[in-house]
């Protein structure tokens, strides 16, 4: 999963048209208006605007009727702008799981924010604060999606014997990914902030033993 | 520390004029005025309106001189009011360590987040990330003191032997309390969502082993 492509988030929604857009690819006109209606939802959301009908409307140039047409509610549509740029974090599962696990979780960490600024990462978390509405649209279309491969290589941990029989595969991505928004979320620190990263490293390391087969069976 | 004093924001923030007033204790009705203010505060930020000195002169009855005598800034007073009802966590360290820190992030909990609604936490996180001086207002008047208990705890742990020598006692701090603040923030559920509990008492399993002394030593 890279960008998110102008399908996946109705399909996510559970939109009842998907299967019929779904059997109608290569329409590069159709697909574009998505792309359209995408960047000036961004554009809305990076200058602290509400995302409405009319504003989209006269940003993108798409017919409201078209709008509504594409996207059953606007809070899927802010939920995917709210997504753009975010790192895909694909774990490769066939080789050291480790190495693999902590290259995900921080490695190249100042690269992937270059992708996605802060200024957007903040706005995206006080908007779900607000709106528990799109808070779910987003975790149900995005984030839970982009979860399934540090599920899938904590799985294979297990599978290997390297991880405890016992772990709870939810709760500690919960935790691997817990301790980088706490340091945005709470402490107000950027995530590029050499003793924030420490912090993040040093808990990963201690993540990493308390589920480890070896220290506690 | 219970419910927090007029006097400590202050103090904390590094009002010059803290010294003074901490000499001239028992003077009712001007704790009465500080009382008002963050009253008035809590009302404006409850409703979702932002906070000025016209709200909070009207609301309180509070001069608008007295309020910028009291108050070294508005800030201050908005995190001293989203810090209202917030549960002290002080934890015992004479005892059985893991058990006061389990009880300490895990025991009670719905009977905590009745003095603290869910929708003002939201509203203080969503206001923080909105404005990062507010952020660090609020965790160095606030967060910062509350988290000494924690950091004292696992310091004990460590000097006991029960823990490894070499754990990062700020890192251990946001990996106890990032798995929380992930259910909210992240998650979009409740704290007191039975799943979600129990992905942080098994979150809290796996942070003891990992910093345990005997699991990696």
């Amino acid at each position: 999963m890279s960008a998110p492509s102008p399908e996946t988030p109705r399909a996510d929604a559970g939109a009842p048209e998907t299967s019929s857009r779904r059997g109608r690819p290569g329409r590069p006109r159709e697909e574009g208006l998505d792309a359209r209606l995408v960047e000036a939802a961004l554009a809305l959301i990076d200058s602290g605007e509400p995302v409405t009908a009319a504003k989209l409307v006269q940003l993108s140039g798409v017919s409201r009727a078209a709008v509504y047409r594409r996207w059953p509610s606007l809070t899927d549509l802010v939920a995917t702008a709210l997504d753009r740029g975010r790192d895909a974090h694909v774990i490769p599962i066939d080789g050291d799981l480790r190495a693999a696990l902590h290259d995900a979780f921080l490695g190249g960490y100042e690269q992937r924010m270059a992708g996605y600024p802060e200024a957007r990462m903040r706005r995206r978390l006080a908007l779900g604060l607000a709106d528990p509405v799109l808070q779910r649209a987003y975790w149900d279309a995005h984030v839970a999606r982009r979860r399934v491969s540090t599920i899938a290589v904590l799985r294979a941990g297990v599978e290997q014997g390297l991880l405890r029989a016992d772990t709870d595969l939810e709760a500690c991505a919960d935790l691997l990914s817990g301790v980088f928004y706490y340091q945005l979320v709470v402490r107000g620190v950027s995530l590029t902030d050499a003793e924030a990263l420490a912090r993040c490293r040093a808990a990963f390391e201690v993540i990493w033993r308390g589920m480890s087969a070896e220290a506690g069976e």
